[in-house]
């Protein structure tokens, strides 16, 4: 087994965890907690599949399923050893993150040799797992968040193409994609990391005016 | 027709009907009732042909269209006349769950003969109809139930999938699964049927936690 | 570069200057502009291919994803200079639907020869940039807005298809949907234009028996 492969594993797994414990704190049921961590495991690489046209990874190897579901039932009996699940969920998640954008931009280099393409779909997979575990779990979105994310997919998906691009041996290249991207989100969480956020001009408060846009509109 | 057939007609037309009752409680015009009824009359099945790598049906026959859009107008002018919307858009979905939790089983082990992967297109083909009508509604998604659901596809997969395998005749099997697949959510409708939940330890209550973190968060 | 092609990067810009504008009113940094732009600018042209089973647009041609990026970029510079932000939201979102409407009947005619298919491709793709763009900002879907949305996708789909088969050359038929499609837009977003909805019979509030319905449930 390969680094690529192990950080394939990795994502998968550990979002998976990511979606169980989600479950848990909405205090859900053990098959609820299977299938949120099937979407959360696998969501982003299926969407990836997709979009690059190649065989979706689960049904060319159901092992991965599995492997969610049993993510799923071990958290289901374990989550309540956790001093804080919300701590180690978003830990979990950054090394998922990190790890399944390294590999995302792997496979879309693979089977495009696009850079562009490549980079992209390190994007998709690492941040599309999260997204559609909040969204069914009635969460705020991982998008929303005002920390950094989805740049730290897109940071790691940059090392490792532009590492490949300058001759560096694909499995270096990986590691030092999943080390920058690992690093970029751990930053956040420890120091609250964030990008320059849009500000409009002073005086203005858009989430006001969007409110009151919203009422005009009577939704 | 076999019962297959029937299965499928019953599963996209009965979906289709409760999301065009969605779009009656929210008041919305004819245009979205056949909108909502198509999304989740065909969302499962598109998924579910998408992930297997097969051509998507309704684009291969477009008369299911035909019938969602059908099915919305005459929700459209009849849905006043029911006593209680609510009730009967849960009783459509449980018969259109179980229907389209044995139609997607039996698609996904006549195109992978894959138990493992019949098992969860049943659960994606049953479930991601409602989760989509839900979303697009600004619903708490069905995911989020306490009564058994999702369950309710699985156990009608599994019954399909382990009769065939014990060689039951496969017409036999998808009505033993349908049946099942019914009646546990019948019972989940009638008797509040739920499996063990998760619970944190005691003196911890993790709906506090989350919107405190969510607080922390600034969310 | 003739008219079909033309509005293809007139919608995708468009969408993905609304995805940004989205991304603005809700002060997110410049990576989620970009990250709101590309799923706005490509989410109902991926679905699209996807599902009429061609190959994905911006995977075969990653210019359309620079464009979404530079689109972003160049909203997160100049957004505050609008008077306001929604007001422009609204219009360049009602010039993107026409012009994606028709461009997704146009490809969903050549691909299948179906003129059902044809139009549900052109309310898809029309529809769903704007869908995705507000399920991942957590603003109530496009769907639920009680003017006509969905509708105008239809319409220019409709026209398209129509004088298509009624012989009239393809580019001026795409024109013709266009200025239909932005035109029903238009009477929606200046003077309210919307369709009949479902009206429950007197006495009846569906809002409130939902908001009951959901209490019961515990939910």
């Amino acid at each position: 087994m390969n680094i690529v492969i192990f950080l394939d594993f990795v994502g998968i797994t550990l979002f998976a965890v990511t979606g169980a414990l989600v479950a848990s704190r909405k205090q859900l049921d053990v098959i609820s907690f299977i299938f949120l961590a099937m979407v959360t495991g696998t969501g982003g690489g299926t969407v990836r599949d997709l979009v690059l046209g190649v065989p979706i990874f689960w049904v060319e190897q159901p092992l991965f399923v599995l492997i969610c579901a049993l993510a799923a039932i071990f958290t289901f009996f374990t989550a309540h050893l956790l001093e804080s699940r919300y701590f180690w969920l978003l830990w979990f998640d950054a090394v998922a993150l990190a790890a399944y954008a390294v590999f995302g931009a792997y496979k879309g280099l693979l089977v495009t040799d696009s850079p562009v393409i490549a980079i992209v779909m390190g994007m998709l997979t690492g941040g599309l797992g999260g997204v559609f575990r909040d969204i069914l779990a009635n969460e705020p979105s991982v998008l929303m968040r005002k920390d950094i994310y989805i740049v730290a997919a897109m940071v790691g998906g940059l090392v490792y193409v532009g590492s490949v691009g300058a001759g560096v041996d694909q499995y270096v290249a990986a590691g030092l994609g999943f080390i920058t991207a690992f690093l970029t989100r751990s930053g956040a969480l420890v120091y609250g990391w964030h990008m320059p956020v849009y500000r409009s001009r002073p005086g203005r408060d858009p989430k006001v005016s969007l409110d009151a846009a919203r009422r005009n509109k009577g939704d």
